[in-house]
Formats: C-alpha cells, sequence, structure tokens
C-alpha cells in the first residue's frame, strides 16, 4: 500500500531532504508540495538537485486537498506551523519538524520562542518524536513534535546516563559544533560563504540557545527533578553534521555500559568501541548516529562524543522514522542508505 | 536471485562508493573486498562511515575464492590491474575501474600511461563503458573497462555533436572543474586541505592529461577521422563533481537538439531547458548527469555545460550501471538514490 | 606627509578591504568613513577584524567634510556612485570601484548596466584604472575609473598579446573560475555557505557578464578594429581569488615573449617560467599577480592562465596602487605584503 | 640596524610563515633557509607564494654561516630541534617553536613527546616564550622557546583568572576548535582535503594531547599547586585558527575584570564587550588575539572564548614578537597588519 505524503514548506531545507528521503521509499507517494513565496513554481526551479523526479508543482496549503492525503509533514517557521495545523483535518496524521509542539509547558515555550502558544489542544496531544525513547507513543500517534537537532544530539549522549544515574546531574557540559544547513535556507550576513568560511565561532554562547527548553524538559522529566545544563554550539564551515561533545562527572565504564545497552538494538545507533571518537563526515546524508565515550586523564570525569547529520537523523530522517512508525510501516523503510563519503 | 559480488581495491575511493551503492542494491551481496596493504584490517576501520554494515574483512586477493564470485569490481590502479585481471578465472564477469583495457590501441596505452601492454588478449576482449553508448555490448560482455571521469563528461558533451556533424571538429576545447576525490586517496602535498580549500590552479594543461587518449580514440572514431579537442582540467576544493564547459562552434539551438535527442529516454541523463546551466551541487553523490547548452553572443558558437559526481556517475554508479547490464538486472538498479544537497 | 582619506561605502568588502590596506599605508591617515544603513555603528561592529584599529566611526556621506580630504575612495555601487561622485567637490581626487566611469561610450554603459549615464562630463574626465596599462595618466588624474576584477584579470592576460598582434582576434576564449567575495556582501541564496560550498556552477554564460563591455572596449582600442572575446565566469567556495584560463591562437613562445616583456619590470605582475601555471592561493590577499603560459599539444595554441586576488589587485589594491601615483607616493606603498599561505 | 636572521626548516609551514612576516619587518634580512630534503630548491619552488621575494636557496643546516646570522629561528620538529640547537654557536640568539624547550622537567618531556632529553643545559637557560607573560625574561634571553598553538590559546584565556584566584582550579574545561595548519604539512589521510572538509571530530580526546604538559606545568606554576584541566581538540574544515572555548567556575564578571585588567596595554590582546564571543575569521592572518567573556545561565559559571591565528599568534608571529624583543626592536615590528577578511 503506498501512503500519500504533503510536505507544506517544501523550499526549505528540510523540506528538500524530506522529499529526497521519501523518493527512495518503497511505499510512499508525494501527492502535495507546498511553498508560500514560491507557490506556482516547480521544485526543479527551488531545488535542481530534485530534477529528475516527477514532483507535484509547488502550491499553497489553501490549495492543498487533504483527504486524499495519509501523512503530512510540516517543515514550517514555528508559530506559523501552529498556526497551519490547527485548521488542518483533525484526523491527518502529522510530523512537525517545528518547535511548536516540542514543550509541554506553555510558559516554557513562552519564554524560549516568545509569544502565546496558540494551540495548546493540540500540544496535549503531541508527542514528542525522539524516536528511540518515544516509540511506543509516536506508533500511536496523530500528531508527533520533531526534535530540535541540536537537542536530539545532547539528548542522545545523555539520556542513558541521566536515567541509569551513572553521572552527576549538576555538572553537565554539551559542547556542539554544527554545520550550517541547521540555520536553513535564511538571508543572513554571517551565513553567507565568505564570511562562514575558513573559520569557527560560537554563538547562542551562555545558555540562550531555544534548544534548552528541551534539555530542560527531558532530562528533568528523566531524573524526576530539575536538571540545568551548559550549552554552547558553535557553527564551522560545514552544510551538513553536528557534533556533540559532553563533558560529565562519572566513571567512564558506567557511562558507556549505559549507552551501549540503550543502543544495543537501535538499528541507527551506533557504539563505537570504548575510546574511539566520532566524525560528522561518517554520518554525512545517513540518518545513522555514531556514540562513542572516553575518559579522561582525570578520574571520575568521561566525554561523551555524538555524531549525526542534523537535516537527516537530526530533522527529516527523524521524521520520516516517525512517520513510519505512524503509518504501519518498517521503522528503517527509506532510512538504510550508507553516507557519502568523501 | 542475489548476485555474488567481489571487490578489489576497497580501500580507495571509488571501491568504498562501490560498497556504498551496493549496500543499497536490491540483489547484490559483497563476499570479498580486497586491500594489500590493509588487509586484516575491517571496512569500519578503513572506512568508518561503512561501520553500520556487516561487511567481509578485507583480504589479499589470493585469499579471495573466486569461484564463489558472480561479478568482480576492479578497483586498482593502472598496471596493477592488468596483471590482476590475468590472473583471474577467464569466466569471471569483471568490471574494471582502472585505465588498463580503455584504449584500444596499445601504442596509445604506452604513449599515455608509459609501460608495454601486458594483456593485449584481455584488451581485445574488453568493452568500453560508457554506458549510454554501449549499452548493447556492455550486456553481453565479460569485461567492461570503466571510462575516465573527465573523459565521460567530455564525452556526454561531445558524442552526439560529433556523431550529428553539428559542430567543428578541429576547434573544441573542452574545459573542466574537478573536485578532488577523483585524485584519489593519495598523500600529495598539493591535495592536503591546507593546500587545496581556498583556491584554484589548473593541471596538465596544454594537452597532456591521460583522458586525452579517451578523447582520441572514440571522437575519431565516432567522425571517421583525427579528432584531437583541447582539454584543460582545474582542481578546485570541492570534495565530488565534474563541471565540464565545452566550447564549440556550431548553431546552439542544433546543439541542443542534438543532444536533447541523444539522451530523451536515457534513466540518468538529465537534459535541461535551453540556456540553463547546471551546478555539481545538483548531482553531488547522485548517478544523474545535467546536461545544458547556452548559445554565445558570438553566432556560430555554444557552450555545452555537463555536470556529474565523479565518482557515482563518472566511476562507480557507471561501473555498478554496467554490472546490472551484465547480470540482467536493471540498469537503474540501485542507482536512483536523489542527490544530496546541501 | 599624510594624505587623509575618505572611503564612501565602507560596509562592503572592497572598502573594509582598502580599511586593511590603508591600516599599513605609511602615509594615509583615514579620515572618514561612510555607510547608508549602517551609519551610526562603528567599523568594530561591522567588521570585527578591523577591531584593533582606531578609526572613525561610519557616517552618511552627508556628514562627511570633504574640505579635509585629500582623496576619495568611492565603493559604492554602480549608478549610485555617479550621483554621488557629481555632488563631491570638483577639486578632490577620486578613484571610484564601481563600474561608473569604466566605459566611455555612454551607449555602451546603458547596454551593459542599463539606464541612461548620468554624469557624463565626469565621464570624458575620468582615467581606466589599469595601472600597469594607463599609469602615466593615472598620475595626473583626478577621476579613476577601478576596473572590474574580470576585467583586470582578462586583460593582464591579453592586451600585450593583441598590441604585439601575436595572436588571431577572433578567436579568444576567457573561461574563469572566481572566488565568491566578488559577489559581494549581497544576501543571495546562491551565495549561502550551505548552497555554495562544495560545487562548482558557470553563470553569464554565453556573453551577458557585465565585464565583457570593459573587454570589448579596452580590446578594439588596443586592436584599432572590433575584438568580441568568448568570456564565461565560474563560481568556486573560495573567498579570493580569480584564475582565469585564456584561450588563444598563437605560438606560445611568441605569447610568452610578449606578456614577459611587458610585465618586466611591473613590481606586482610576476611572470612563471614557460610551462608553469599559477594558482590563486598563491597570490591571496596580496596585491600580486602571477601570469603562466603553455602551449598546447595542438600547435599554434597557447593557453594564458592569470591568477590575482579579485579584492586586492582586482580592485581595492588597484585602487590604492592608484591612489598612490594621484598623491606622489611610491606606487607599491602598503601593496608589498606577501601573501597569506596557507 | 638590520638584523641578519636565519630560518632552519623553512619547508613547513610555520618556516614559511616567518617568511611571510619577516618580509615586512623593516629591520630583518633573511640571509640563510634551511630544509634538509628539499635543499638545494628555491622557496619559489617549495612555496610559490613567496615567488616575488628575493630570497637565499634552500640549504642543509651544514652550509649555513652561523657567524654572520643575528638571530636564528628553528621551525624543526621537535627531537630534531634540541640535536640542531646544541651544535649551533653558543652565542647565536634563537627562537625555538618546537616543543624541545617548553618544558622544564625532564620526565615531563619523556611523559609527553618520548624519549629523553639530550640538551638539558639548554633547557635551563631558555625562556617559555609566551610574550605577554615572559617579556622581561624574553628581552635578555639567548634562547625563547615558543609555546605550543592551542597550550597558548588556553593559557590567553585562563592565566590571569587562575592569578587572580577568581576561578574554580579543579573544574577547568579547555575545549578547542582548531583550523588544520597546525598539523603541518605533514602527508596524512585525515588531513587530505576529501577527508577533512565538510566535518568535525575531536581528537587527542581524554587527556592525551601533548600541549597538557605546558598547561600543566604553567598552570600549577601559577596557583602554587598541582592544577590538571580537561582539554579536548576538534578538528575543523579551516586552514587557520584556534577558537577555545574555556568553561570556568566563577563569577562571570570578576573573570571579565581579571582578562581585560591583564590584557588592557597589550598591543595584540583584544578584549570583546562582555557578552560578545570572538570568531577566527577576525583574526585571519594576523598576530591579534580576540577574548571575549559570558556568563552562563548557571549562576557562577563563566565561558571564556579566545580566538588567534595559530600560524601567526599561535607559532610564527609569536616567535617574531620575541625575536623583537630579543633584538632591541619594536615589540610589534612587522606584525601590526590587519587580518585577512573575507
Amino acid at each position: 500500500m503506498t501512503h500519500k505524503i504533503a510536505i507544506l514548506g517544501a523550499s526549505g531545507y528540510t523540506g528538500a531532504e524530506l522529499v529526497r528521503l521519501i523518493a527512495s521509499h518503497p511505499n510512499m507517494e508525494i501527492k502535495a508540495l507546498t511553498a508560500s513565496r514560491k507557490a506556482g513554481q516547480s521544485m526543479a526551479q527551488v531545488f535542481p538537485f530534485l530534477r529528475h523526479l516527477d514532483l507535484p508543482e509547488l502550491v499553497t496549503i489553501e490549495e492543498v486537498d487533504f483527504s486524499e492525503i495519509d501523512l503530512c509533514f510540516c517543515a514550517l517557521p514555528h508559530a506559523t506551523s501552529q498556526a497551519v495545523i490547527r485548521e488542518l483535518p483533525k484526523d491527518l496524521k502529522i510530523v512537525d519538524l517545528s518547535a511548536d509542539f516540542r514543550l509541554r509547558d506553555p510558559a516554557e515555550y513562552t519564554k524560549w520562542y516568545g509569544g502565546v502558544h496558540d494551540a495548546l489542544e493540540l500540544q496535549a496531544e503531541a508527542v514528542y518524536g525522539l524516536t528511540e525513547f518515544y516509540r511506543d507513543d509516536i506508533r500511536g500517534a496523530r500528531l508527533v513534535a520533531g526534535t530540535g537537532c541540536n537537542a536530539a544530539t545532547g539528548q542522545y549522549a545523555l539520556r542513558p546516563l541521566i536515567a541509569d544515574r551513572v553521572i552527576a546531574l549538576d555538572d553537565i557540559i554539551i559542547n556542539l559544533i554544527t554545520g550550517v544547513s541547521g540555520a536553513g535556507r535564511s538571508l543572513k550576513e554571517n551565513l553567507l560563504h565568505a564570511e562562514l568560511s575558513e573559520g569557527a565561532h560560537g554563538y547562542a554562547v551562555g545558555g540562550t540557545h531555544r534548544h534548552l527548553g528541551e534539555f530542560d524538559q527531558e532530562f528533568s522529566a528523566i531524573a524526576g527533578e530539575p536538571v540545568r545544563v551548559q550549552f554552547t554550539p558553535h557553527l564551522i564551515p560545514a552544510n551538513r553534521g553536528i557534533l556533540g561533545t559532553v563533558y560529565v562527572k562519572g566513571s567512564p565504564e558506567a557511562v558507556y555500559k549505559s549507552l551501549a545497552q540503550a543502543y544495543e538494538n537501535e538499528p541507527f545507533m551506533i557504539m563505537l568501541p570504548f575510546g574511539e571518537t566520532p566524525s560528522t563526515r561518517h554520518v554525512r546524508g545517513s540518518n545513522f548516529c555514531h556514540v562513542g565515550v572516553t575518559g579522561d586523564r582525570i578520574e571520575g570525569r568521561a566525554i561523551v562524543m555524538v555524531a549525526l547529520d542534523n537535516l537527516t537523523k537530526g530533522s527529516s530522517g527523524q521524521a520520516l522514522q516517525n512517520a513510519n512508525l505512524m503509518l504501519g510501516e518498517d521503522e528503517t523503510a527509506g532510512l538504510m542508505m550508507a553516507p557519502v563519503f568523501p
């Protein structure tokens, strides 16, 4: 059976990545693609790399006949997303890639994203989309909230460790290096090739990055007490990829064991041998996530490193993984392609 | 039916690219991987991006039991390749990615590659592997000689034009920009990131690049008279991709028509609308080839631009396309993945 | 004696490059910096790499007291530039970096840039700023029109050859590879790091690039007859650098001799030994220009390759070289810094 | 007065960077350049970006007449350096860029670099070359040991904080992102453009990087008690630049004040306003070092970020700064060039 798919916000990178992935999916067909400002254009115009595909033209959301859609991906900006989803049919399966339904507490939403959440009834229904940890809920969900790409990276390093109580909870640092596609197709000076290439800088330093809302929510829920981590992202000249370097206090062996057990049967989570560390280049374009653990020369300290592709495992691949579950497909359908190297 | 595959020379980029592609092939199984200096290592050690796959360990060629192999890819250096293939079973299907069996005239081989060709009986048997133009021969071949990646690019621009006599034969310039993976995994100062990034240079300027041997052979055969082109490759900081900018004298409309007809039913050859030009970024990691034609302000001159991924359409993807034909598989099996962008 | 300098349009790359160069000039002092939208900001805010310098705040052009300025660099967009310069004091020395005063024929200006030229009396006065060929005129000029960066590159390859009549005039191809800073600080999708990195594409293919106006004017004037060249620029992931690969018909030895003679005593023009070719990486950040000549395997054809830094020798360095002449300074003052490699 | 300079090991990046800098120095002249394997070649062959300079040919160390040299830079590998320097005239001023004379305790040298130190009498004489903190000693020194580039970065962030006791000493994390030129011109697969570009990875994770020896020595000396930090370097696709992100426990305001006071009168140390963070792109090719401090949302924690160019401020620029002091020149001579951006 072929599932009919709509992608709202197909002119951005996560929308295009969804098209790329679904094009190789055995049981999905793209029936509608929307883009507000680029409606009327073909995907070949907006993304010439998809030129070989036979795709529907970009239309406005209003033009979509949702009665023929089985599942809808929303790759819209936050705030826009909730306004759009509120108007969609109430029985339509939806995977949202925005931040709008990630935070269960409306006050937290306002704190990190500004504005008042306007679709609280949907929020109540939404399941947090970190597949490996919410798999059963996602299977039965109608609305799944894709996680932030940085938020996913940090959680892959830390959730099992907090759950297993093998690290101190008051002294966790998530240092992160990210490629530029996570910033989207937005036109900003510091995203120009001339300004981004050949260097590195930190941003949202000092506990101000929005994905901290997800860390706070999830880690506190696991711990059963408030957990606050430090989080510093850095931007480098790479299109795809996030490398999380997470500093924790605990026995490196216990840390390794906790993660290895958690990911033992996960199709996309790859534990490296103890002492080896990952590279974003080795997961590029794929849905795989590499996890490495090393000890430090200072006893009782460990470093967990996680590498994933922010557009795939960090957002659109994760979204498809969730959609597979929601539609009763094999979770890995369309997602087993190897990384592209070099 | 699952075909059993061996890859000789699996520690180089074209070998690894073959593994990447075959991993998604519905009817192929990798039974043997060889690497002389790295024998005994796992592919995960040599190419950690393949870590998620269950692959045979790297062995020496001598250790391979070829009786259980249906088809063998040779991704070895030229000269080595002929020496190895000469010793392989005479009924084994082989796709060679080296230069050893591309040139039908042994004198030409010596001219461009030095040394004497030592397997002339195999040369007589070999079919030139530019799939779109040798498809029928490849289907029945035992030994197929993969083309040079630059040679493929230039031929996609020019073969139909020469065959259709729509351009002057004595004034053809193939200007080419190539990414660095075409140089292989060789350790040279000018391939270091610090020396290659942030700039461009020409190499083998002035009619000295070895792929000229293929241009001479093929273009002259099509024309029925000696054809000599100018060819200048340039190296830029990109891992994958070749952009050919080919200057010809002829009617731009006739040039466009000739190419459009030639590629009308080709699954991987994509003609852009007249006046549009391709980008290597739009074919990265895929087996697609984009072809564009523009006229010049000077009447009677046209510019043909061709973009392909040197590791995929330019070598390993082409090799798999040919292997599909040789094994009676669908020509596109395992090769329809979309490019990776951004 | 210290010359007092104003830079109009200091928030763009050529403006910032002027500041970088003048900061090391022994006899220049920056008295005024303007930027329309960013007036009121400090240069440290707009270009943090200049943070160590003690610079005047950005102001509007109206706020500048030109009576205290000895020489003014205009790094404004074309059309804006002529409107601004028309209002400046008539005895103020000006080096304009825009396209507004490069083309002597107003019809040509309209053809390539659109709109009507509105300052024809200034055009009549302006000297074309390719220093090596207009040195004497520049020395006495009040208004110098900086050349296009691509136009400079092509002319360095071809002017002596046309003057010396060593090449055919009806069959010249300027193939050019350029870094991205030439496109300026403009916010366009295709200049984003995610879209520009890792690939190459041609643009303004087919004789439509504006710098052709300069080629037509200059080459025809030298030849004493209309000369029309082919010109195809390509954009690659590098911040700085232009590599011109120029295909000509003529004796390679005569071509080499003509260029070697022309540049024999030029402080910034470096001839490579015959048969060697340049790299943009070897002139990065400097005012030097490397020129190489090779023959082709086809007799009577030569390839001239020219590498320069578009922001330095191609615009702001050239501008300073001209300003030095206009102010009676040593032509090389502030410009002898070595390239930055790697 | 012009000082006569020799550079031993001129075929590596730090050697070439010394030549670049000295070429603009008002009072230095390069009299000898050595390179063991490349002796007999010209610098133009080894580093074509220096082609415009009139430089002595590369020779072996044995061929140098040290009697005519005022100061010698040693840019040789560690272990080689001590063997060479031992044989040089005992009154020759030397700035060593290797690791050989950085560690005062021979046991520490053996621990981090292996092998036994063979020139302990020279070690006793050597002054540690972090100019801002050893200025007076350097002025009178005969042998100065240039610091590690990572070691310099971490110390710029931490020395004043440890001296002023404004941070906890047992919980310091130096997270570092570095460009690739720090690895030198060595031929390794992971330094190839194809393997390094488009991603990030950590290396020497877990307290195994050799520059920890310098951190241990210097921080413990300042504190008067053993201090052990965590240090994780990451490699990214940039040629130049180190970005240190240093996590400390202490009042952010006190941290800022301590650093601002320490660097108040330093010509190359630039404090950013509180809350702003630096980028390596803004110091590229220069001797400047940008320092930023932010608080975290968790009280009592601060993040210090330091950006410098590893080849300039991190090694060859530092070396020249020290040489200036040793020769009685202005400390900033030849070093005030602005960074190159973009």
